[in-house]
């Protein structure tokens, strides 16, 4: 188990260079390590094309070095310079009705080629210059990759990219993903209905909206794969140019409904990554809900880094409130005292190895000015400052905590991106998905399990060795051999009502649950029905539906509405939930509440699904 | 009177070429006539510019006619290819700042002359084709025209259609309205009201949004005459081609204000059709609202067939709920058991000949997945299956409902296109104008009538013999030879509150009220007033206004509000309303409706409208 | 103190010749002795480009000579005529995505150096052809510059003016600002956060949105001089035009938020002008409410004319109800019995030398149709006619109204255009704003001032000579010499919890306050802090937040928030607010009110800022 260590975010380039020594000087006596720079400097060290000011940037490492302080250098694609718009008119993101992104970061399209040509020779220059200073510690790839692309569901013509460039990596994506089929694309697209078939490539070109559930599917898993491309690029060129220094990158945990937006997938970003990194904003001043959120956000991202053997960090911890003197909207003045401690404990339990604060000194200026400093305004020490310095010196002692928290049993959440991509082609409400993750979350945690999330790529790894409890709380699109394995998984598993309802092109299942898991789990789902349909006795809180449940023989009733349909059904392994037990837990009163949590303690699934079932009857409502 | 009979939607190219048989059993079964197809389904028998596939539409044919059903063919011109883009790249909508229609169907701008032609010899083709089986009952044109074309009036620079060959068509219009006179434009247009004169009729191709209500009302009669021109164009190339044959169409009842978005005008969609369909989707879970939203869809729309003479039908019946495993927003699961009946009998006793269910099987992919099926997503019958059967055991039965219902007294509402399109010069919120009607049909239902609309082609047809009443609830443009009609009316007589407030042109009347008016009705018009000028003690609902009126000599007040003002007057045959009565009733307690039901009763308006008045009028309030 | 006069806006060109002598006549008949004509008229006279159509002018001029009135005469250029988009294709304000501006005025872009070529000769026309005429009273330009040009702040992308064009002006402009040094751009637009440091001048015309928020500060400010340029650009042709003829401007308050989004700087527009007229439209119903805002907006304005010397008029003064036979959403039917006058005493007694009813007629067609007429529809005279004649012969009494007005004390409130143009880069919420300087205003008149605006411009030379109190509520924008006055100012101030948080480039001051003026008023301040960590019992209704105050020696605390913090501390002369008492003052209580108006009376500012302080701190909370 490593010691948790400590670092922040400083930015020499919004500073006086008279004030660098002493910054970097506070920095160390804090018992920070590294400092985290380059994200967004593009411009400082190469103001023209091609034309490179090294001497700040030069002097700001000595200085680093000097303190022995290390480094981890970001590569700067998350802002080219305005230069680019110039040498690159037709490299910006474009929507479908072609309107230039005018977002403030991410707004480049990298599938063109002199734009991404000229991104290489860039980071070549910083790898050669700095790539053998000791003080590196590492690299980190871009920033939060996509992040403030101001992409909306709601309003899909707003999505991107629509850039020339980026359609034909689509449709190269396309041939390749059919075997240069159409007949194949029209198929899996159901392109008959209302007259889409397509009779060549180029027609693909076209955007058509949000019409076609199928393609949509396609172009959203095209669109995470084609940003998860471009870190890997960019990974597999720092390790060629600086080979042995970790690289990683800050993938921010934005919730569902904007990674939907922007294209994120977390799993796929991270592979093949040595680090992972990722952040964090929660200050509402709820202190109780803030924690629980940042618990399972760092319990998701740090799933996605152990998936990739990645080691896990906090790329950016929030270090303090904004200094602003006027309203915002953004988080900030609910950053109270405490808050920095208590947060960094959660990070810790849950894996994290560093924490980078963010950031040291608000800046007096820019897009985030005042924003989120340890220091004060003028770069003096606060109380943050010392709580900072406590908690580097407690390192061993906070990577102890995790050692606690892992011997709890194991519950693991299947996280199919290409459930809730789907589900995107018929509603831009996300927040339903949002809260049912973070419910199930809450849910499992309350049972007494600490939580892992695997992707539709690590959901098959899973066994019951390793996993007391495996749920499904939002697996819509499965067939084949993921059906198959878990018709045939012998573990404990709860299954939403949702389940398998459409194959992996988005083509429902004419008997609603696959046969084979139908059979396994000894029920039959009827309508998906409005909840509106339901008495009001049954005293359940609002929710978006529920699930016609028929036992087969050897299936059983575990709990009833109160109009005498089956709230949920089990077998031997089994537990079948006609109702999203996730977004109910997050509205249900203590009562409903505790009623749940009973039906997943660990010791209650291993009685009721080994067999030991018999006393339990009696006891259902 | 004719039998009702009964037909579906079904669509071969959804399924298995295996199962097409079965299904077709079982339509036949369930005791359906008509089988009906074709609208959404271009690029399968097109797959290519004017490269035909014909067989598997050859082979769906045979099966139709084995099993003794009638096929409805539709013309595909609802969903053009996809490489109707690339022939014909300047072809789709624009809207007002140039953006390509980016919706789901009717994204196509017909004013373009190569693309009509396409379109008329991919109609040819079919006619050829199938014109001579003896399996073809007849032909729908389209379907539901520029149904789900994106429009939106609450943002007019989002409405269509601005594509260079529609405003060429728009310019046109114009000059045949106006006898190429750009000074009668500049007199109607009152284009000196800031600045606005034209010179020449090439400036009129610039749009300049919502900002003239005068151009505005010209515009959206343009656009609902060139959609209906359109459906006049295909009706009169099929009757060409297949002389005989019955043409009809699938026109959506949308509600008013979605249909001044997209530019319906059903009566004029209607004009010279052999049957006029409609299709009505309600079902919110509230039944008796449901219901009552159905009856008075239903009589508007066969309104309108009956003004040209055409049969009547019901050319989607929603079939069943949504067979989605997920929560959507467009009504299904409001569909329970018993519906399918009770909207069966609402259609058949207003007029409907024929109900076609949608749709047979839901579909597992596309668009619409998994929407609105008679049978369950595998094809297996349902026990709506076995309701659809008894209801074609029933058709004689069902007609004959339609015989009792006529013996009620008749109530004529004029349904004013023309107001409603002057009002959205001033306002999207067309909700009241909804309200309006739909509390108006259900006002006179409950007072004893069966309710008709006449639109202002045909408001002048009526007479006292055939109508019990005549309501104008919305009537605010009237001038010239129908103001001189009603004046004269002799019949019973409802006056709304905005009544006949301006002229064809949008200008208003200079009196309020034109003097032939306010001399035949005995009152004078004030002006229209905020409802917050009432005491608070009239103790009325929310409303959005009410109109001062002044009784002239022979003119007797009805009604007061607490203030003292008239809330209505009358005189010999007319009663002349200070508020909307219609968006009243929708928000009355049940006392004030009671009170609103006796002044409209056949019996009070014969009694009172035809000098026996003396013994009411201590009743007054 | 010169004698109020009327006069009254009318339309010859929306009436028949026939009715012109008579409407005149009745003008005439009421006292009126000016009329208002020409600022949307340009079609009517110049049909087609360069050929022009006097004759109706001519007569209409004679007509109004012959009854002894005088002319306002507009410039025409709200509203160019159709051809102006043929004659300059390229002439329209663009938006961020290059969208042509669709708005019913005000859309076009004067920096198209052709387009403004015509204007100036076709002004030039109009000088020579009616300069001369003794019935010349004077000349208004424009007319309300750039209102209805639809821009909208929370949608920055939509806003105007990206024209290129006007590009190349904003360049010019900051190439003049910034001494054509890059590095002076990019040191003040902090242009290293987030790589956009510019290394030529060209890389400026490419928008970034609101991303950064110094540039958007410079953008906005020169919005606002550029449309005042224009102003400018037209006072100085008339002048030359017609030497001695007044020349004015109708300059609309708006409002701060739409304001802010059109690009209206008052005092910028004024400067220069021999008279500033204002219009004000506030008639909701709320008699009270109404005419406090007629208050604030007239004494705002008034404030502008007074800076340049101009006399004060209302060019627009509602004359009457809307007499449209539909709802609409426009005031209008708050227009009640007694409000004329009630409106017109109002304006008198705050400066108004001259009101302009608006307007005689309403329209019966056009955009504005129906609306605002003193007289009926059809041109006879109504109850407001015979008021305004009433007005029209107490013009001597009404302008002593004002005399008894100036005899209260004064205060003076720092109208800080750059602090409210700041605050637009990071919240298009401008409501706050509005609220506090609306709450200012109340505040002071209920505390027995007369109040007085100062802008940017016109605040240093505030002296307590003059002012009994100077207040600062929403002041962030300030550096330099504006500091020094600040903080060596003898006289009575109150400051709001922003004062000097960015320097005028927007940046943040790193001591938050800067240390001359946390030494003159004895405070340091902490961090803005949401209400939400307030505890509850300070009872104070919802707020946007507030700031910690931490009193110097020599500061001593006026009252506490119920968790102890300072809610306000003072000093000799210095009243140190911790929250927006404008703001607050809409919503409290009652008796919180009258605390609030204590500590602010004349009396209580001389005993507490001039060392008599001892007998009432007994009183603080």
């Amino acid at each position: 188990m490593p010691i948790v260590t400590f670092g922040t975010a400083y930015y020499p380039d919004h500073w006086p260079k008279s004030e660098w020594a002493r910054d970097l000087d506070r920095i160390a006596e804090a018992g920070l390590t590294t400092v985290r720079f380059g994200e967004f400097s593009w411009s400082w060290y190469e103001p023209r094309p091609g034309k490179f000011d090294w001497a700040p940037f030069d002097r700001f490492v000595d200085l680093v070095e000097a303190r022995g302080l290390k480094l981890c250098l970001c590569t700067p694609t998350a802002t080219p310079p305005p230069w680019f718009d110039t040498l690159f008119p037709d490299g910006r993101l474009l929507d479908m009705n072609g309107r230039r992104c005018l977002s403030p970061r991410h707004f480049w399209c990298w599938n063109h080629p002199g734009s991404r040509a000229h991104a290489q020779a860039t980071i070549e220059r910083l790898a050669k210059r700095y790539g053998g200073r000791n003080s590196l510690w590492g690299w980190q790839i871009d920033n939060e990759p996509n992040y403030a692309e101001e992409a909306n569901l709601a309003t899909p013509e707003r999505m991107y990219d629509h850039n020339p460039y980026a359609r034909q990596a689509w449709v190269r994506w396309l041939g390749e993903k059919y075997d240069n089929s159409l007949a194949a694309l029209n198929e899996a697209w159901a392109t008959n209905f209302w007259s889409q078939r397509y009779g060549a490539w180029d027609e693909l070109i076209v955007p058509r909206g949000r019409t076609n559930p199928h393609a949509w599917l396609d172009w959203m898993r095209w669109r995470e794969a084609n940003l998860a491309d471009w870190i890997g690029w960019q990974r597999d060129l720092l390790r060629k140019l600086t080979p042995g220094k970790p690289v990683g990158c800050n993938i921010p945990e934005t919730g569902i409904s904007l990674s939907l937006s922007i294209g994120q997938d977390y799993w796929a970003q991270a592979a093949g990554l040595d680090w992972v990194g990722t952040d964090l904003y929660q200050a509402t001043g709820n202190r109780k809900r803030d924690l629980a959120r940042l618990a399972y956000s760092t319990d998701l991202m740090r799933s996605a880094a152990d998936a990739t053997g990645a080691a896990f960090s906090i790329s950016e911890a929030q270090a303090g409130p904004h200094e602003r003197a006027w309203p915002n909207n953004f988080a900030g003045e609910g950053f109270s005292p405490g808050y920095l401690e208590q947060s960094a404990r959660v990070f810790c339990e849950r894996g994290a190895e560093k924490i980078w604060w963010f950031l040291w000194r608000p800046t007096l200026g820019g897009h985030e000015i005042g924003m989120n400093g340890m220091q004060s305004l003028d770069g003096s020490n606060t109380l943050r400052t010392a709580a900072a310095y406590r908690l580097s010196r407690e390192g061993a002692s906070l990577a102890a905590r995790r050692r606690t928290f892992l011997r709890r049993p194991r519950a693991v959440v299947h996280y199919s991106r290409d459930s809730l991509r789907f589900a995107t082609a018929f509603s831009a409400d996300a927040q339903r998905a949002e809260d049912t993750f973070a419910g199930w979350h809450g849910l499992l945690e309350s049972a007494g399990y600490r939580v892992d999330f695997a992707d539709d790529r690590e959901v098959t790894k899973v066994s019951p060795a390793e996993a007391a409890l495996l749920v499904l709380p939002f697996t819509l699109v499965a067939d084949g051999p993921f059906v198959e394995w878990l018709a045939a998984y012998p573990g404990s598993l709860v299954v939403g009502p949702h389940t398998a309802c459409s194959n992996r092109h988005g083509h429902l299942c004419a008997t609603h649950l696959p046969e084979l898991l139908a059979a396994a789990w000894r029920v039959d789902f009827g309508l998906w029905r409005d909840v509106g349909d339901l008495p009001r006795a049954a005293k359940l809180p609002p929710l978006t539906g529920w699930r016609e449940l028929s036992p087969r023989a050897g299936g059983r009733v575990r709990a009833k509405f109160s109009n005498g349909a089956p709230l949920a059904t089990y077998t031997k392994n089994a537990l079948i939930a006609a109702v999203d037990f996730g977004e109910l837990s997050l509205r249900t009163t203590t009562a409903q509440r505790t009623t749940l949590v009973r039906w997943l303690r660990p010791s209650t699934v291993k009685a009721d699904y080994t067999g030991q079932r018999g006393k339990r009857s009696s006891r259902q409502a």
